[in-house]
């Protein structure tokens, strides 16, 4: 394609330009179209966009050169140091937000492989969304009216009469993190109680943190929190809101039992409290299906989250909020204010790519390989790091939560990994607060599942190296 | 088009579906071919997307039906006033959001028509991205690197050497709303002051108390602020930021002289502070140039903010925050915690259609229409409600600002207006305190210009029957 030749040859000529003194003249156009085999048209684009970047100029009728740059003194900051003030949350990315280095593998990050998005879907989406009408309108602020109703009907799915959310309930997002940070913001508050299963996703701990509400763990394992702990976490706080992902809960996959989940609603009820229900792996089920609590709830009591971003594409960051009564006004007013609204090309194209024939396909076929992957993780660890045990085979998801031998020092076993070529995540940020045990999360999804092998006798090796 | 087609169809059957028992037959495919002028393909788009929305079910081989839908009981969310606690920021939204009426002339609004936008470049922009691996891929916390190049050399237009921005200094965001909320949450902090202008945007008014700061009106007028002013303001209320609009600023479309813009320069220097910049209508001026105060400044004091949402597509949210030294860091953090990352998609796209040749020449036709726009409704206005005082002509931006007699009731004019069908945005919202007068804001961009003399003519009788 004419677009990745001109981003080839910007990409040379970038390196040439750093290497060459301001006021170097550069190749000529034809020159350049011999070296790259490129169209003189695309050889145009590629100069237009060194312009563009400030990194060349063109003298019409001369040629182009090399731009001058470079600061002539170093900047002074120190001045911030006092205007800032203290730090208050945390400063740095997430590990699973590493960029992987070259040749290593990468069991760190929270996204699925490029081959298991539905590529052609994805990119007929956008191209119908080009020629659309929301290609050059705003989106009101709560969303696309037909993606509103859509993800309403989803949530319908199996509930009883009065369950379900109305297409007015649902609030389009930019993502579940930017949800989620809504739902914090107008639900909770800074300085309120939010319970929170430990460990649970870290994304939604960063959230809470920037915030500035206070977290208050409660264990929850294979069958989910114990209903008892949650309501003894609610009397002894004050708390009026739990966070947690009764589905294919990220790290360990696990689902709460339909008891567990009745139990806890119940409690909740009782509580006069909400459940926020984030519903991240809905369409990364494997061995179960999801089953929702929001449909099981009419009185607004679930506020449920559902994205995606991560069985769609990363690039249509879509997610909603289901929210109602006066908290879906609170959720609403913290969105205008925030954000105002979301692009509806994105929201166009992720309802295209959801509605088509072959989107059911895709699901199923993303489901064997999402079983394969993490089959082929689990016999790879189990032959190649028996020291790293798996608690539970997740029913869904994109990861397995691995526990190390008592006593390992996690951030050591991931730089002793990292050295060796094999990227993993530590376990430290899925705990709210200290963690119960030294753990690592490994994502099946996102590398090359024939480095699997490889990636667990890597990782064995630095446990030896480590403990 | 196909699309509009399916769109079409699906319209026109959720009114049949609204009016018809559960359980009613929907008229068979045929029938619908015939009725619509459409293919058969696309009258199964526009049923598959009506079960998608739940409002119909197929039986295979039976045909499609009504579904059922209803709740038994009325929903209780009596519980939630007591979960949530008092409101702490606003709940409805800006009437610059209404919807128009139909056949109403909308002067209420904050952007500029449709025929404005450069619709074949947003087009030809979305199609590429489509095709391109962007559509597919995450994009970095701080944005596609081409993209902060972009942005990063256009602010270093007319700098002194060591003054323009690097590449890194710049942060992309989902619109510039999304933008004012990290800079304030990450810079400022709930319950810290912040020097604002008055009047001053909205939208940033409504940013700042979400997050909690405690706003310090400053007067600004045609000549911007008296820097004296700041530095009192400064020096009074311990703030260590200044949020402004120097070039055609919202809503009155003044641009700060270059004495007053180098005197609050030093100001905010000498006070070891904050300006942030937020240059809105960079890409609308019309009578003069736009002189971003970022380039001015090699020690981190401007932090800048840019939109392309309103010169290039409200659909394509891309704007640049621009921060330096630890303000970055602090910055970045706040928006992995807020949202991650922007769809690249968006990304892309923007940075297209701005490096595209046809991009200057629309700038230049946009400039011609705005300057025609703007002078037919300062010359309606004169003849046809000659009560309404514009103070200044706008030198760019999309607004009038005018002020209304004194003791005028400006929600009352705002409502008779609405009644003749004429909508304008009442000034109250762009003061941070009490007003310091009755103003309105009427939008020269948005509506048919044609109808600016009807508009004109429908206020003046509105402000007689307020008077």
């Amino acid at each position: 394609m004419a677009d990745d030749s001109a981003a080839r040859i910007v990409a040379a000529l970038r390196l040439w330009v750093a290497d060459a003194p301001a006021g170097t003249r550069l190749p000529s156009s034809r020159a350049l179209v011999a070296e790259h085999g490129a169209s003189p048209v695309t050889v145009q684009r590629a100069i237009r966009q060194l312009v563009g970047l400030g990194l060349v100029e063109t003298r019409p009728g001369v040629g182009t050169f090399v731009s001058a740059s470079g600061p002539s003194r170093p900047a002074d900051y120190g001045w911030q140091t006092s205007a800032l003030g203290p730090r208050t949350g945390r400063a740095a990315l997430s590990s699973t937000q590493r960029a992987s280095l070259p040749d290593a593998i990468g069991l760190h990050s929270g996204y699925p492989a490029r081959e298991l998005l539905p590529e052609r879907l994805v990119r007929a989406a956008l191209s119908r969304a080009a020629r659309a009408e929301t290609a050059l309108t705003r989106s009101p602020v709560a969303g696309l009216p037909e993606l509103q109703a859509w993800f309403a009907a989803q949530t319908a799915v199996g509930a009883p009469p009065g369950g379900a959310p109305a297409p007015r309930d649902v609030l389009v997002a930019a993502g579940s993190q930017s949800g989620l940070s809504s739902v914090f913001r107008a639900l909770v508050g800074p300085g309120r109680p939010l319970l929170v299963e430990s460990p649970t996703y870290w994304g939604a701990i960063l959230a809470a943190e920037q915030v500035g509400v206070t977290l208050v763990p409660v264990p929850s394992g294979a069958h989910g929190p114990d209903p008892d702990e949650v309501d003894r976490a609610f009397a002894l706080t004050g708390a009026r809101a739990f966070y947690a992902q009764p589905t294919f809960a990220n790290p360990a996959g696990t689902q709460w039992p339909a008891g567990t989940a009745r139990a806890v609603l119940d409690v909740v009820r009782a509580r006069g409290a909400f459940l926020v229900e984030d519903d991240w792996a809905h369409d990364l089920a494997i061995d179960a299906e999801p089953r929702p609590l929001v449909g099981q709830d009419a009185d607004g009591h679930v506020v449920y989250l559902r994205s995606l971003t991560k069985s769609v594409s990363p690039a249509l960051r879509v997610a909603a909020v289901v929210a109602r009564g006066p908290a879906r006004e609170r959720v609403l007013a913290d969105r205008a204010a925030e954000t105002m609204y979301v692009s509806g090309v994105l929201q166009a194209a992720a309802l295209d790519v959801v509605t088509q024939p072959g989107w059911a396909g895709h699901l199923r076929a993303m489901r064997r390989q999402l079983r394969d992957r993490r089959d082929l993780l689990v016999a790879s660890v189990r032959e190649h790091a028996p020291q790293l045990h798996v608690e539970h085979v997740p029913a869904g998801g994109l990861n397995l939560w691995a526990r190390l031998p008592d006593g390992t020092d996690v951030e050591q076993l991931v730089r002793e990994g990292e050295a060796r070529g094999v990227l993993v995540a530590p376990g430290t940020e899925w705990f709210p607060a200290e963690p119960s045990g030294p753990y690592v999360r490994l994502n099946f999804a996102g590398e090359d599942p024939s480095r699997f092998p490889e990636a667990a006798a890597l990782l064995g090796a630095a446990l030896k190296a480590v403990v």
